[in-house]
């Protein structure tokens, strides 16, 4: 089947001497709703039959015939409840949305592409390379994440204990190996013939391929130094309001000189990290946006250069002469 | 500080003709408000100073003197929205529980240990061999999310796809191994001198072991091979009562002759698993339950003859002579 | 191409009324030269086309006809090296060997299968079922490389240190996962109509699954607790007779009571078992005896029951209806 | 005990007007035999009564009272072999010695430090900084094994199998990270007061971190792809020269095109590199050079900011007040 008769990718439906209108649905948008513009543009190669799915635009969040469907996802009713106290984030969570076209304008001065459909691969490529590479960003809140599971093992009292020392060192390598591999692809990066500079594509698959997967782990060894705790502590209002609330206070005390709401805060913040609110952004986020892991393995075997690694090798073993 | 001054272990406070008096508190009862009956038992090494922590008895769950404390888990709230579109799971759920004992009678003829302090690291030890073969039980939750995973790569069209199917490879290499060290571990089991049978305890700290990590990695997978709609999909209201409820359909259908609603339902039975409702069980609780990973590595290292390994080696190096 | 084009394969060249004569190679026998009778198969699923490669026989090892070309293996002539000082394991070897047969006569009374070919794959995948589950031994081996690194930990003092004790457990881990695995398979076994028993399919393949992983990692960390100088040893002849060997001697002490003698004899054993003359048998046939990786993922996918799996989660979702 | 007493450190044994003169031995030197100078300096952090060795200076190979005890690897005497068939990297090898050093002499103007024991710690951490970052090096080794891991599978007609494609993917993408890491502690360099620049030490961590373990699972996928040949081939003498060579050469072959010579040639390669001569340098030199694993995981412990991470979950988890 082809993508012209699927109709559900976004496409031109209507032409006008002063833009285009478009039509279908754009799965998955990351925090559109909380964005001034969005940038729409095909995800696949394009064959001549595609040209209507050859639009690249610009357009407000806010603009006529768009309708946004919320994700529903872990946790969200939490946010709502009184008193906040199950929350685990206190500020801060994301979301995820579909986003229908329902015979959208696209003024021309905001359209980039229009119709050169032989440029959609390369767009495609060109923009997961940016955005591959910008999954480095989950380094930052697997920051936050080691954070807390350094923060739980104080107050359990283990801090300095072999293996949770050994746990955060494991945290770390692997948050560091997102960074550097990351950073490595700017370094690397290299100008266009327009003078825009692109990062190394090689290495943003790289990067984004352990995004894919430490994440998790990092989730894991959390949950680890959290303790069972993590997955059996009352309810807020149980622990903050209710008949047993003394009780929960005294028997859920961990280290000395640490309360005990303290320690249900920093549960309840690796809870929403883990398998809560955030987890979807952390981990579930981490595996599929910017391409499942399988899309950036495609793209490893495509960037790396296996002839001349094959060259290396016969001529080290002799099946290719060497030259002076 | 000693076990005896911190007042939150369970511990008979009063001792009569008929029975004793406890008082104490039990975190992360796995089920114990769908169970008729809770043993008690300590669960620590004990001296001679914490005989009155030594006891170990049978109690009705509705007995005097009984509080539970609810766990709160995430998206336990979504269970008793109207419709429960988005539940996941349609028929089960487990629960954690707190249970704080304000003297509670234990007759005679249920006491098993009282004052026996000496015991109390055998049976604790004993207790964690049963307890940790038993988690082979995981094995079980682990096909339904294989299971999970293959109907939604069948829904989206590539269950034939090389990636997809060693992925699911993977799967079930994890998971038979933590099938196949279990029954192992009861295969080596021996007789004890009362003539019950006990497992193998080295066997049973390594199946354990597994459920404390590959749970996590078969989870991982799951939601690799749901794609990204697992974490962006929208309500179940919005899905299927909603102004958008037809364009959803229309939008979310995987496969020809895939109906959109199946394949939504799926998605919500991974996320269940992976974020939701029984990923407590499926990953916390497999992590944390009957030992947190280190006590199973600080048992493994105890049951290891490595005596008898050092002399191997110490024979075939010739550092000692072979006898003939 | 066809199998009977190839002319490589071994195959019936002749019949005679008491027997045939077979002509062809067979590569990679280990242990052939030490065996008293090899037994012949096919190896390949076979066609009508085949029938003379559908041969299985016993044959003497000295049978006229047969040639061995025995295997050129990492380390192969240190053993004979006069002083057998860097041999490592004082005792044993083992080889691999290439079999050329040259119109080499089976009798009738040791011939198995003769022309049936259609039996062919189910007994390739038999005898892999029985040959995979046997890898267990892989986990004797194991017993022994972590004996010596357990060895070199006390020789050179950190026996103690957590790290290393948490890389013990870890070697122990891997090493017992083999063997439960192998054993959970045969405790899983059925037996055939002819009264035979089998062990289980699927856990064989997961056995040696491991077996081509995990003696790797244990090879590796064996390695670790070796420390540098399994890399940078003198040769025994520089340690044990030339003019620095008091020097040697002196410099190369571990901890105050143990003799440096034992020390570097310890160490050629952990060099023999993952660089040298018995790291090609712990290894490399690990990986590739048996068939290499890829054949027990394969028959890992064939014998799951993926739609049992499946039905549980369509159940569980709500997808189908459970049967009351 | 002290340093001082061990008498097997190097140190200052007498001070004349024009220099010192150092005694005691250096273990492990890779490649010093082939180096014109070798730099010698502290390896631990040294007290006041330690002052004697803490000497940093620059010695010419061949100064005298210096002796060299090359080491013992595996395959070293292959290369000595007439006809050098079964060398496998036809050009290269390294080498590890002992250094042994008898009242060497260093003159006043190639002493770098002389006594200042409270340096030298920094030092050996700003040595192993530059140092662990340097072993990026491996990547380039690994770019020849990735060659000849490719090579072999071109060679055995199964270079576009699924599961080849994605095993070279996944050591492509174990090797990029070793060099990206590396790389990218360098792009996060800074001066020193001195005006030289210094990598960044926590990376440098993380890069040597990953050498110690991806390597081994290169060297194991590489053997993978090699098939079982690696392991069983015949010696180049029986190969090239014997009387079976022709049979040799005919059985061996693999895709149609392919010679059996380098068929054999590149496995010899792959053998040199994961179990002969070259896999010292390729394995156990990148498991301890610069310090063996645990060390890496000190310094990342070390180098990472805990206690900003900390407050990042306390803020989010509402422990503690964030900034307006």
């Amino acid at each position: 089947m082809y993508i012209y008769e699927l109709l559900i990718y976004l496409r031109i439906v209507k032409r006008t001497e002063d833009g285009v209108y478009v039509k279908g649905a754009k799965a998955h948008q990351t925090g559109c709703i909380n964005s001034h513009w969005m940038v729409v543009m095909p995800t696949l190669r394009l064959s001549d039959k595609d040209k209507d799915y050859a639009i690249v635009g610009a357009i407000p969040v806010d603009a006529e015939g768009i309708t946004y469907i919320y994700g529903r996802q872990s946790c969200d009713t939490r946010s709502m409840e009184p008193g906040e106290y199950d929350v685990g984030n206190k500020y801060f969570a994301g979301q995820e949305a579909m986003v229908i076209f329902d015979d959208v304008f696209i003024p021309n001065k905001y359209i980039f592409m229009n119709g050169e459909y032989e440029f959609a691969s390369m767009l495609v490529e060109r923009f997961t390379t940016y955005h591959r590479r910008s999954y480095v960003c989950k380094s930052g809140v697997g920051d936050v994440l080691i954070g807390a599971a350094a923060t739980i093992a104080e107050y359990n009292g283990v801090e300095e204990a072999s293996h949770i020392k050994d746990k955060l060192v494991e945290m770390n390598k692997l948050n560091e190996t997102i960074y550097a591999t990351g950073i490595a692809s700017s370094l690397q990066g290299s100008s266009t013939k327009s003078g825009n500079f692109i990062n190394d594509d090689l290495l943003a698959n790289v990067c984004k391929q352990h995004v894919t997967k430490e994440t998790y782990e990092i989730g894991r060894i959390a949950q680890d130094l959290a303790g069972g705790l993590v997955g059996s502590m009352p309810s807020g209002i149980d622990f903050n309001e209710g008949t047993m609330s003394e009780d929960l206070k005294k028997y859920l005390k961990g280290k000395k000189d640490i309360n005990s709401e303290d320690r249900v805060k920093i549960l309840r913040l690796i809870e929403n990290m883990t398998l809560g609110r955030n987890a979807v952004a952390y981990l579930t986020e981490s595996l599929h946006g910017a391409g499942s892991p399988q899309a950036q393995r495609v793209q490893i075997r495509r960037r790396v250069d296996i002839e001349e690694k094959k060259d290396f090798a016969k001529k080290l073993s002799g099946i290719i002469e060497r030259e002076k």
